[in-house]
């Protein structure tokens, strides 16, 4: 009998997995959080599998690898017959919902095609990649989004409690206010520092914690699986008072960057060098400025994480409650001389992630941090198992973590991740590098030793990591290290030859066919 | 405006390029087909996506490559959100139908799981991968099959015509007479010769004929593409009279093989040589037997064809009807010392093509012969540009061969053809091979000199077709085609990294998705 009967799915926006005390940010302090890690497993090497929003969450939300998933930038639906983390734990009797951000962007298309009404129970699920829409809301609300404006549920709120004007998302949530009444707005990183226009309690943030708070209290003792999605601290980087000035550019660890990075830099990795982000962060004015800002988003979330804790103590929900606590992707911050996120170092691919295992198995192992090598597609069938299960044979890629969470004896464990991004959707790079629209992936591929980068049309890049932990020096074109170059792109070959792209089928079903009664009186080739 | 207004899209079940005289064979005369092919273009370099039914026939439907459509196997169902010649065509008011076989694989779980009813008519297009199911029947169907012999429409024809049983299919119309009244089963080969129990005019080929040409009288002035889809001569190899002794031993052709391809076979190729189909073609006897009765089910089928054309003619109908004549894939009969199809030589991999265009702009290529590559996935954009409509910019792979069917200058043209391979469904191959299911997927790469066979897990194969066109030295273990082969491979990457597995997103939306109004005010790392 399982024991796990609720899950709380934290996700936050752009948190870097090192902005949190418990992963050793010298400065910021986030109590709440380093208490859930006293309390579960805090993962140290895990990663996504695309450092971009929408194709990680896919990931996240399918247990698939984008190769798989075939949702690969933002705004790529999800093909209709992928299953999602809704299909599997709804068939348990598990409500499953999503309060805040999925970026998932509704097949509309697809829907229409099969003759689904997007208003039926099942068109509404498919629309939300398999989640019950509690409080969908994915913030980046930009003045032309006319009708997700007037749809969305915190632009709703924002105004009836007094925060008007056509988009009170960006204008009040996400700007500050200057001198003479200017409103300031968050599109600009100048203007950091200045509070966001709406009271603490009325921010993205609080509003969203509300929200889940509100559905856990509704669901009683009902299971459910709440994805409680932060949009913050995903720029625009504004944040309430007193966050806006919790911390000061004395709080700011210096960026990982050197001099030999901009020295023969990949074309790829020069381009992103020369955006707006890349270009602004490498200033320390900048920096000074920003994140600052941004470790006052992240205190903010730990403050209400810490509600969430005492509501769920209160409710007595913490007996029978998984808790993952973790993020989509990182955000440079400077950093490699980069902003903003999308290429392949640890400050964008690696994740913070912890999970609290009520079940008592995994008492010995409360408060221990665990080193293998996780990726974001092991979440479901975590879920899966977790919510007592049966695994499904086809068409997941990653693998339960129960096992490590309860200290079991584990055999084999993986020895390399797989992080996909295609910058085909930056045009500005993608026109720089002479590339088609087809012609734009990029495949990440991590051991404990090395990190591989292959680039369709150019050199592939490489890392030491056991020399080089900081990933400034880039071995892609070191003729010593032809060797272990080839040996990452076999690798990637028999990786993309094995894909699962199917999503139906199981081995077993290959396995046994000539069994059917269908067939299995048939004679082929029989004299 | 354009003049063709129906497509009837021909299909024999494993039909060898080279069983037609107009294709060079030199006893069996199949002077209907020639005729087409002096109305029309015939394609002398045209393959398959894949040496097998399913999967080859998805490609035929999709327009897309195996990989990509990802139903990989007989009885693996498309995946849904796969669109296929019936969504394309049906846009412009083109009723599209099946008459015989498709191999599609209803894909119900599939259907449930969207909640798709899958008697609404959206339910029974995606059940029938897009098509009408006008009259849908595959043949081989074995004693156990008893669900598919009770619903099929062909055995309820057969008990109408008096021939009664479980399984009329099998035991009549694929089954000859023997001494004493003994029935001959089909499934073995040594009966070959034996006349179906069936009149001419009952047996399958028959049959889809009669259909076909019902279908045709009664759509009137309506457009349609029909898929005519002939069962045979696909095993099991019996022929009603008179065509099961038209041909004898004398009409069949030696077989194409060498002993050097048994010294050093690849392991994969060398278990192909065991199975029973391998071991009993590569006798005199059994080829002696069933190659004549194989001709016989191709004469019959092209006397049929002369039916078509005599009733399109009388209808005045060759005016406007778009006419393809192909197949799924051939047969080894012997060839290669293997019986059935798989695997990479021409045998089974070179289709027969032949194409009318009833435009007044094919004149000039009437009784032509084509010898650049074609692929099967050419065909639903060519359907799709010949009934006017505008060519989806997702997610086809193929290319319209309407300007090779008009004569038109063309610039560039594909160089290389892919053809892949999942053998897991061979489960005593597999377990030889000791592979697990997902570890058997094979790649075929041919250019004009270089045939290179990529096997998942095994040396690659390698053919010089310059100096080999019987493709009887496999290469693959040669040290001097060591760079030949690593370009090859090299070239198979590349493919599979650019594979458009996904269905969605045209290239124009990645291309121009900042200026859509829901996010051209938005900022990224501005200061």
């Amino acid at each position: 009998m399982a024991r796990v009967r609720n899950i709380l799915f934290v996700m936050c926006d752009q948190l870097r997995w090192d902005y949190l005390s418990c992963y050793g940010h010298p400065t910021l302090k986030t109590p709440n959080i380093d208490a859930l890690a006293k309390r579960g497993v805090r993962f140290t090497n895990a990663f996504v599998q695309s450092p971009v929003c929408g194709p990680s969450r896919m990931s996240f939300y399918t247990g698939r690898y984008v190769s798989s998933h075939r949702a690969f930038g933002n705004f790529v639906p999800l093909p209709l017959d992928e299953r999602t983390l809704g299909d599997y734990l709804r068939t348990y009797g598990i409500r499953v919902a999503v309060d805040g951000k999925t970026h998932v962007e509704p097949n509309v298309e697809g829907l229409e095609r099969l003759g689904i009404n997007p208003r039926s129970k099942v068109g509404k699920f498919l629309l939300e990649g398999g989640f019950e829409a509690y409080d969908r809301h994915d913030g980046v609300l930009a003045d032309g989004a006319t009708e997700e404006i007037a749809e969305n549920k915190y632009t709703k709120y924002l105004r009836k409690k007094g925060y008007l004007g056509e988009n009170p998302w960006l204008h009040h949530a996400n700007s500050g206010l200057g001198g003479e009444g200017k409103v300031l707005s968050g599109w600009h990183m100048r203007y950091a520092q200045a509070a966001a226009r709406v009271d603490e309690r009325h921010s993205e943030t609080a509003y969203t914690t509300d929200r889940a708070l509100k559905f856990i209290t509704d669901c009683g003792d009902d299971p459910w699986c709440l994805h409680l999605s932060y949009i913050k601290p995903h720029w625009p980087y504004v944040a309430p008072a007193p966050y806006h000035n919790t911390y000061g550019s004395g709080d700011v660890v210096p960026a990982k960057k050197s001099a030999i990075e901009k020295t023969h830099a990949h074309p790829l990795y020069a381009s992103y060098m020369r955006h707006a982000a890349g270009v602004n962060f490498s200033k320390d004015e900048v920096r000074d400025t920003v994140i600052p800002v941004y470790m006052g988003l992240v205190k903010q979330i730990d403050d209400h994480i810490g509600r969430v804790m005492a509501h769920l103590d209160k409710l007595g929900r913490m007996k029978d409650t998984m808790i993952v606590f973790t993020a989509d992707h990182g955000d440079y911050l400077g950093d490699h001389h980069l902003g903003e996120k999308e290429l392949w170092h640890d400050a964008v691919n690696r994740l913070p992630l912890i999970i609290y295992d009520p079940d008592a198995q995994a008492n010995g192992m409360r408060g221990k941090s665990e080193s293998r090598f996780v990726e974001s597609i092991d979440l479901v069938p975590t879920f899966i198992e977790a919510a007592g299960g049966n695994m499904p044979a086809e068409p997941l890629e990653g693998r339960s973590l129960l096992p490590l969470l309860r200290g079991e004896k584990i055999k084999a464990w993986r020895d390399t991740i797989v992080s996909e991004f295609d910058y085909s959707f930056r045009t500005k790079t993608r026109l720089e590098l002479g590339r088609p629209v087809k012609g734009c992936r990029t495949f990440t591929l991590r051991t404990k030793q090395w990190k591989y980068v292959y680039v369709d049309g150019f050199r592939p890049l490489l890392y030491d990591l056991k020399n080089d932990p900081e990933e400034f020096e880039d071995l892609g074109e070191d003729p010593r290290h032809e060797s272990i170059r080839a040996e990452f792109e076999a690798k990637l070959f028999q990786w993309l030859v094995r894909r699962k792209t199917f999503t139906s089928t199981p081995d077993e079903f290959v396995a046994g066919w000539l069994k059917d009664p269908r067939f299995s009186s048939m004679l082929i080739g029989e004299w």
